[in-house]
């Protein structure tokens, strides 16, 4: 199955950056795969450190759901499977806001998760890098 | 990058712990620099085994929200990003009270927490602790 | 402190992904700061999912023991305090060769990974990518 | 069941740090009593960040083992069981030289370990640290 590529991958992350610069906000992106297995991920200068590790975290719990808007999965996020889910993955998953899933089609080819601004702010900065390479 | 030395760490769990037994209570007190890593940490006789783990936790807490009173931090502690972060790290950080960032100037240092009183209290312990060193 | 910048990170991989296709491998290269935190990751087409871990994981290793190529460390791979350490960061660091470490004067700025190639390639791969910006 | 004061592992610590100034090398030391659970910790400037960890964690397997040195447990570091141990407790226990049980007549009261310089340098410094409080 043909996937995200490389070169869409990066093309994402600039999307991304371009769009949190004009929001006056510092994030990290990244990039994942339907099976929610990282692409591509960065962080901004004047990021905290564990930006990368959220906002792949909110891509990966994208994908998870099938490829829901991660901001559309914060009811579950106290659900006994989702909790389990974050325990299977140490960690490694966020059902928060901020994470847009990327189709074609109908088909599900990854998510684009961001972290370091609002909910709102990362969501949007997302759906600019989904956008770029949809 | 000049941190917390060793000096300052021994003389800030020593200033927590006098002021422990000012308040009549038992402490553990931990100090750790601003990426979250130990620099110092020990428990007054008395205290539970896991008051140094839980000390620390706040501290790490502290430092890792870019350095907050992990007080403040309460609110979030229901967050799917925080829950993540406290997977992420097996337990090793807890938004509870009791943790006191140190900055020099604008610069975040360290934190540090303390565990085996009330909330209050062990934050009022952190808080001279912070001041012996500042 | 200054460390490696995004702009410097995004080129080090687009030097790393470079000298692989001159290689005729396909890698994903992985860049942490001095700390071991990730800054960027990216993987070819054609990786296997894993190999942005592994490339990240050997850059960790290379910094956690103070700035060295991760392929002078092999022979601690079976010392129970480097095994003590890939547990305690649940797999995510590798004594295996394929990253080397940046170097500003004698400051340690970060690491560079690459997997996907041999250790020899990878290592190839990733001094290339230090080189770009150094 | 009286235990290793903190008045003690303190001082012990100090011993630790100022023995291996004499040595010329940059150690952190970590005091756990017979259960292995902390009771005091810290590291010198210069240290790296996980030397703290490491150094507990040869304290941990000194007493875990009943109170032995834990170079002389390196045969057992690919033991079936203490890879179990070591999973156990998620990487927090290391059979590698530096870490010296302390005694009270045949009762064990706890470890002292370090980490920093060579295995032999390392028992050196706890050897010294566990005399000043024996």
């Amino acid at each position: 199955m043909a996937g995200i590529t490389l070169v869409e991958g990066m093309k994402a992350l600039e999307a991304g950056f371009q769009r949190a610069r004009e929001l006056d906000i510092i994030v990290a992106v990244s990039v994942v795969d339907a099976r929610g297995d990282l692409i591509a991920s960065a962080r901004m200068d004047g990021s905290l450190w564990w930006w990368t590790e959220t906002s792949r975290a909110k891509a990966f719990a994208s994908v998870t759901y099938g490829g829901m808007k991660s901001g559309d999965l914060i009811d579950r996020s106290n659900n006994p499977v989702s909790q389990a889910l974050v325990h299977m993955h140490q960690g490694r998953m966020a059902l928060q806001q901020g994470a847009v899933p990327l189709f074609r089609g109908a088909v599900l080819f990854g998510a684009i998760g961001a972290a370091g601004g609002s909910g709102a702010e990362d969501e949007d900065v997302s759906a600019m890098a989904v956008q770029s390479i949809s």
